[in-house]
């Protein structure tokens, strides 16, 4: 029997955004490589029997190398296993799927690409936020704060875009983002919300500017940010705004800071 | 007993690839009102007794307003429902789910927001297309045809950030969008790939560059269009240049445009 990797989309964190066809994949593989940021929750549904390795290039001390995954993907492939590598969010989202792939296109290993729910969707359905509503913004564009510091991003050309802006892993101070949406040419007034553990049991939604962005204390990870005018259409914002809170699904704390008129 | 509204995307069309507390949902739902976009496979999980109603603003020749959609899922809630709001994708990437939170929120209609696989992340794992890759590009834009045409967006400033774009609804002739990445100073030369009904049994990719893609026939909708050097890594760019094929999920027929180096 050939063996064959799948590459899949473990959501946000919550094992109800896992897809049918990821839990059911979850269920009956025999080796499970997962990224650091996948939760324990999601991790409970493998097989007793299979075999869990965390792969995050973060995990403690030891750092796995982008080639060192590639080749245990393979290997256990090779040997007629079924592989998940199970990847935070979306497979093809940030992260090196791509790379992956091609590991695998050129060691001639079978498999298979099974999308999830990245994690921009999952904060913005927590804090309740339209990522694209015609009454502002008609693209949103997804970028991470790790790439920010590399100066690879055209925060310019970005913002001018008109876009809802989201940043994945906007790292541990938010200064550094904030000072190149400003020096971008953004308004301090732009509003912004902080998601942390999005779809998870301790998610938090944190709504402030752009102005303010730089002084606002730093949130469990993982962490995104969503900057636009959408925002003002987010659970948070209204709340601020009108004094009325319609509870989310699990009913993040909300930080009150201000946003909105007069803020 | 209070009803409630859940405002649930529906994922891209394979009832595989909604995420588990969708289907959860769906089969536990008093009424569906449903986009046009979702698929019957999707709609079968309803259970039988649920009433099915498609609200899609493209239904026949009858054209249900917003107000009118907004309507039934406050009064069927306001009988004690549970209403599954379903979108096609995710309920917070296009569509009006913004106008439809606030209209619940005005309402003091308890609801939940439940996010999904975005057509954009479906498409790509069909294209086996990273939409981000540290190669190329590390952020991916999300724009819509429909508004292309009434020319809201920026697509200056969006070629100039050097992210993967991708294209919800490009239309049926596909000469206006390659003229406005053109002329937006994108160079012909530039690969993409539109993808028609992603994840289905009859998906197809087909890969191009801009240049060429004003003469590309039409495809069946739901098509997305991907745009950016990130397209090189897909399978069918793989396939015809180096004439090998990992056969993705569902083998997509593959029409071998010329692209890469050469072309």
């Amino acid at each position: 029997m050939n063996g064959k990797v799948y590459l899949v989309g473990a959501g946000p964190g919550d094992p109800d955004l896992l897809t049918v066809k990821a839990a059911r994949l979850l269920r009956t593989a025999d080796v499970v490589l997962h990224d650091d940021l996948v939760s324990g929750d999601v991790l409970s549904l493998a097989a007793p029997a299979a075999v869990l390795k965390n792969v995050g290039k973060r995990c403690g001390t030891k750092v796995i190398r982008q080639d060192e995954i590639n080749f245990l993907m393979i290997s256990f492939a090779s040997q007629g296993l079924r592989v998940v590598r199970l990847k935070s969010g979306d497979p093809l989202v940030f992260g090196r799927g791509g790379e992956e792939i091609t590991a695998l296109r050129k060691a001639s290993v079978d498999y298979e690409i099974v999308p999830g729910v990245t994690s921009a969707l999952a904060a913005a359905a927590s804090a309740q936020i339209p990522l694209t509503d015609r009454r502002a913004t008609s693209a949103v564009v997804f970028v991470t704060g790790h790439q920010a510091a590399e100066n690879k991003t055209n925060w310019k050309a970005l913002v001018s875009t008109g876009a809802t802006v989201v940043v994945y892993m906007p790292g541990h101070e938010y200064s550094g983002i904030a000072e190149r949406l400003l020096s971008a040419g953004l308004s301090g007034e732009t509003p912004c919300a902080l998601i942390s553990r999005a779809s998870s049991p301790a998610q938090r939604v944190r709504c402030t500017t752009v102005g303010e962005l730089g002084s606002a204390p730093t949130m469990p990870a993982p962490t995104l940010l969503v900057v636009g005018e959408v925002v003002r259409f987010g659970a948070a914002a209204i709340h601020q705004a009108y004094g009325a809170w319609v509870a989310p699904p699990r009913e993040p704390e909300v930080d009150h800071r201000a946003i909105g008129p007069g803020s």
